[in-house]
């Protein structure tokens, strides 16, 4: 049986040239693989706005799956996120100069939302083919963690049995060049996230191992 | 009018021989600042023994607030937790060989908690001391995210209004004489927690300056 | 005028089991681009025997330039060294368990040696097609060290104008997959040394662009 | 018999209001410690000036050891260096805008100086006291190496039996506020540098535990 995963990226933000995580899935858009199908999505990196796309690129696709993909700059793997929390707290402006603080992104929602997605199966999968991937635990309180709040929170709303998560992606060589950050390839990140979908859309249940931070 | 205080601080774990938290609260123990009066206790890192012990230590003390302080070994500054995720996931064995996997603290409570503690103005605080401290978004998933939630938990059943929160520290410098790992002094830490203490004591509400994390 | 650049790379050590360096000069064995000749020779990661093979190498293959290619774990870019320093101490045995401590590499020979290489053209070249690069003022006190010492000592003695130099290189993301570290993809690395050989032979002299280490 | 430890400290740089290196000297200068005398002053971070100040200082002092202190902004622990390269090369310009690149300290000296101090003891020294310190094999290539090597030169040209070296010191707390970097307390260092002029009068040889950099 035919599924369909729709993928969203974010346009650049933070005085960056590219944002990874849409070079990643524009490379997605129209992909097949097996009896899984591809399609993907810009969305903007504005509060607010960048859910109000999301809705309309679920309504407008109707997938079986939702992956948001979002730039974590500094990290060195490829990181599925555990947990989106119900706060706004922008460190710096989004696209369109908002810089909400200490504010719920649905006041009537859950403190938390636990990703839909098997991420320590995709985590596996992802390494298995020797890409550096690990569960992170928190997706900060900017744009990402908020399209990930909103995502699960539209999801658990909707009729429908759709199934979503966030990715957080590294930095690609090129926007390293000026600065000391890690980075990955984007041809690395485009067959990590191809492995996502895949996994995604093989498995509704995840596998039990190891995993947990610290502090 | 008074108000007490009780910190909480972990016993030594991960191979170390001392753990910062206790070694910064048992100083507090007894302490009076104004109308503020500190008294501690000691919670072993262990999972929900640790709980057993802060709702005894609760009882005993009939504290205005709780304070429970953990190690945070590679973490540069004083950091207030902002929430507490309803998960354990631990990535090594507690003090009694407990390594709970994706597993909740509280099968019926919420996803998350916030912290009950005006933490920007603690942070602020602190830092006029000359002291580095920020806000942290997540506190791990092992025994000190742990404590905190189930903290929170039990804060939110009793009937008084008790507020409460948890707090990161570094190593001490003692701690990083064989490993690379960034340090700050005990004295710091206890004029820190003190004003941690004072702080809330004197606050219930928080005041709305920035923070927040990309990622 | 064609001009022939020996490559060397180290095999694994410290647990890997692959070393990056070889991985990557390994490829360019027999390579041509333009009038620019690549060969490639393995060097063992132990001291002295290193030096031992680096010499019968250039022996055999009488290179125009030398490039030895190191392993640097934990870098993010790639990275021309500038100074060798006259000082074998190894944090680590290597791989014929050898651990010298505190010993010259040449007891007569001077306390350093610079690069024979046009690093920082090198360097803006590598960023020129994308990948993260920039000039590295120490090469630490292992094989790496010893071997880049050697080489220039080596030609020093020499009666031909043979130019030489080091590079070291980050991990690749298939030693990346149990440790939080920083990689970069193999053929990225394979472009960049392909550059660094190509402006070698085709420049002797350096551009006076800024760089430098605030300690 | 009295040995006399003269201390240098720098200015302020790099946009920071104070700087470590002075701090911690100035309390040192007048203290005695068993038969050891201890004198500081301060050197501006500005290039060759430094040195003319640094050559005045042992002048008018006539110290049997030298030991200049810089700031290492992002170090976690007390480093003395092991080695001075003749490179002048300026990431950021000097406190009098000089900002050399790619230029000698001394255009007839050697390409390195080892330090003159027993390092190893002094860090072991050090670390018995419960402070975090490792011996640096890189003393970068700003002011800081170039008043090390300048040192070592003008050492080496003395008709007396001087010795000397470098030791980089971390941020203190107070200039972490808004930065997220380690930091130690002034009074470790304090100690820590007092632990060092006394290891460095008692002991002209060092020992030969384990060390070095793999890269």
């Amino acid at each position: 049986m035919e599924k369909k995963v729709l993928f969203t990226g974010f346009d650049p933000f933070g005085g960056e040239s590219v944002n990874p995580s849409w070079e990643a899935v524009k490379q997605l858009n129209g992909f097949t693989e097996g009896s899984v199908i591809m399609v993907s999505e810009q969305v903007p990196t504005v509060f607010d706005k960048s859910l109000t796309v999301l809705r309309q690129a679920i309504k407008k696709h109707q997938p079986d799956i939702v992956i948001c993909v979002g730039q974590a700059g500094g990290r060195m793997q490829i990181t599925p996120e555990r947990t989106a929390i119900n706060l706004n707290e922008a460190r710096i402006p989004d696209n369109e100069g908002n810089q909400p603080i200490d504010e719920p992104i649905s006041p009537d929602g859950p403190a938390a939302y636990w990703t839909g997605l098997p991420i320590k199966r995709i985590v596996e999968e992802i390494k298995k083919e020797g890409i550096p991937a690990a569960v992170s635990y928190t997706a900060g309180t900017f744009v990402c963690n908020h399209l990930f709040y909103g995502l699960m929170d539209e999801l658990s709303r909707l009729p429908l049995h759709i199934r979503g998560g966030f990715i957080h992606i590294p930095y690609i060589p090129e926007q390293t060049l000026e600065k000391a950050a890690p980075s990955l390839s984007l041809n690395l990140m485009v067959k990590a996230l191809k492995i996502a979908a895949v996994t995604a859309a093989a498995h509704e249940d995840d596998i039990h191992t190891g995993g947990g931070e610290l502090h």
